[in-house]
């Protein structure tokens, strides 16, 4: 039986609303994971993400298999048991950040080798090894070994990483039908810019038949139209009844865009890094907690926002923590940004079920746009 | 009518049991003030303060002087209002970190002229100024300016710094009778390690009759026993029916022998500052949690504490996050350490309405000498 169905789509956009049953947890999409890289979403208790109805988050494979190494992690009875998280949990594959060394790593048709950037160690990764510690680790999914080209990458270089993709991805479904484990094993879609490519690589990983699908290599520094084109490309030659998953995405805005466009997962480092250094969501765009204007700003950040934090905190308390250094500023930060993600995404599953996602979106899109402080966080 | 009743005493020891009823609350004697320097606990939130029992913390006004800036907090309503804190506060006098200064500060009869250590900007602090930023911030305690000399500290600089101490305590209670605030006014009685000293001083300040009095001068670098000649030297001058405060104690054997020698009031930051350092309170000791031995530990950190990380998270996953930086280490090491502070004072509490508290003293400093890896921390 699949473990993704549908409940509703949206009449006058490609918006779908599904639920998604995992080994850990039921999970109602569209769906936001923050992201634990290190086996902590950064200034978050496992608490506090449940309280926020987080029912799945993100490990970082290659930073886990670092720090504490995946065989602790298995001693310990796994990723779930060793943080104490009793939701699912989805890693990625760990390519992403060994392609990300540059110069500390060396891509072959077999794997990649490279250089820990703690302390140089020389390590290998290939398509068996990346499951074979992902699969340690324990997470209900587990992401197939890919290469991602950074933009911007001519297309004789993206064509060969993607077609390499397609080669490992099936050395991944290999290896892992293999195994007889539970976890579900997302296939990637790559292609770049590339809009051949992009079809491609979507209809090749499509006929491998993973549980669910990612479309990879998106928001990696190219401009916000080569994003929407790239997500436009894949998702039409992807199956209706499986989950697609955008990785590393994005803004609220790149979110309500992407539902739109039929996409059903989302993670990104952006609420949690953007909260600890000071940048905070609003129902009405993002703003600097520490300028000058909320010096003796005695009310909330957002008056909209009904999170715990809002509730009880003042934005000058909070640009006075930020003002310090206090650790309390990134907790009482992290833990609006990800309200604020939670409530976004809950208004988005809402709207869909409502048959009302075009209005919702564009209401969304010009309420951000009202008071935002126009401060490029980079993606 | 006194803010203070007892309502027990140990007939073994001089340890007492009270009530103290303060404009915001009503606080458990003996009890211990987290320190919240900069208008927050450092990594805890004000929910988790009161979830662990606290009723009363401590802010240091030097600090909120400089950030925010009393005329800011006067303006939020108070500190009260601004940190959002619906227990009670006491605020010190801020003499102790402007003579902490060194080569930035001068003294004179009039006060004390120091630069800031974030900026070099000049400012003057006497005991009236002291007092009038005090009632700025609002606290339910505030306390006198005072002179604390160093340790060691020679005899005839002790007694001119005792005395002027003394001068500068007679001013603040005529400034703050003045100012009908329902604030009450502690005096500190100094006297360095000089038993005469001490005499005079904890007599002259119980002659001036404010509604408590504080042990100043103690916990500055002086030998343990030192630190004990001096409780010893003050409390037999002290009146019975107020409370008394130690300030700036201390580790929890020195608590326990305090509370033995009739004191109620302590303040500290080495469970904050030494949690976030990685050393944990535990019932058997303190521990380094970055050792080795806790690498595969996957138990809490100390078996015998029913505190929310105790019972959720292993020592392992304390160590991980130790390696790694993350804050959540210092959010859950602080938060245990508090717990554990706040069980103390419980057991404390409790043994003393027993009669039962030389036994229970015992107890616990024979048990904090089972596993204590021996890591001084300095005071």
């Amino acid at each position: 039986m699949s473990p993704f169905t549908l409940t509703h789509r949206s009449s006058e956009t490609g918006a779908r609303r599904g639920v998604l049953r995992l080994p850990h947890a039921t999970v109602q999409t569209p769906v936001f994971m923050p992201v634990g890289t290190l086996g902590t979403v950064k200034a978050m208790t496992q608490e506090e993400l449940s309280d926020l109805g987080f029912r799945l988050i993100l490990g970082n494979t290659y930073h886990l298999y670092l720090r504490p190494g995946h065989e602790l992690v298995r001693r310990a009875g796994g990723l779930h048991r060793f943080i104490s998280w009793d939701g699912a949990m989805l890693t990625d594959s760990g390519g992403f950040q060994v392609f990300s060394l540059q110069d500390l790593r060396k891509i072959s048709e077999e794997g990649a080798a490279f250089k820990s950037h703690l302390d140089g160690s020389e390590h290998f990764f290939s398509p068996e090894r990346s499951l074979e510690v992902q699969h340690a680790l324990g997470a209900d999914i587990v992401m197939a070994f890919d290469e991602c080209p950074p933009y911007p990458c001519p297309l004789d270089l993206t064509r060969e990483a993607t077609e390499r993709t397609h080669r490992w991805l099936a050395r991944c479904k290999t290896y892992h039908d293999a195994q007889g484990t539970d976890q579900l094993l997302f296939g990637i879609a790559q292609g770049g810019v590339y809009e051949d490519l992009r079809a491609e690589s979507a209809q090749f990983v499509a006929s491998l038949d993973t549980p669910g699908i990612a479309v990879g290599g998106v928001s990696v520094g190219e401009p916000p139209d080569l994003m929407r084109a790239a997500i436009a490309w894949s998702v039409p030659h992807l199956p209706e009844h499986k989950p697609r998953y955008l990785m590393g995405v994005g803004t609220p805005q790149d979110i309500l865009d992407a539902v739109a466009r039929g996409i059903d997962m989302f993670d990104c480092v952006l609420p949690t890094r953007l909260g600890r250094n000071g940048t905070l969501y609003t129902t009405r765009g993002r703003v600097n907690i520490k300028g000058a204007r909320f010096a003796e700003d005695f009310g909330p950040v957002d008056p909209d926002c009904p999170c715990a934090v809002c509730r009880r905190y003042s934005a000058a308390y909070l640009r006075h923590l930020y003002k310090c250094n206090e650790i309390l500023a990134s907790r009482l930060a992290t833990y609006h940004n990800l309200a604020h993600y939670a409530y976004l995404m809950a208004g988005i599953r809402a709207a869909i079920e409502a048959n009302a996602y075009a209005a919702f979106h564009a209401r969304a899109l010009a309420r951000y746009a009202e008071g935002d402080d126009g401060d490029d966080p980079g993606r």
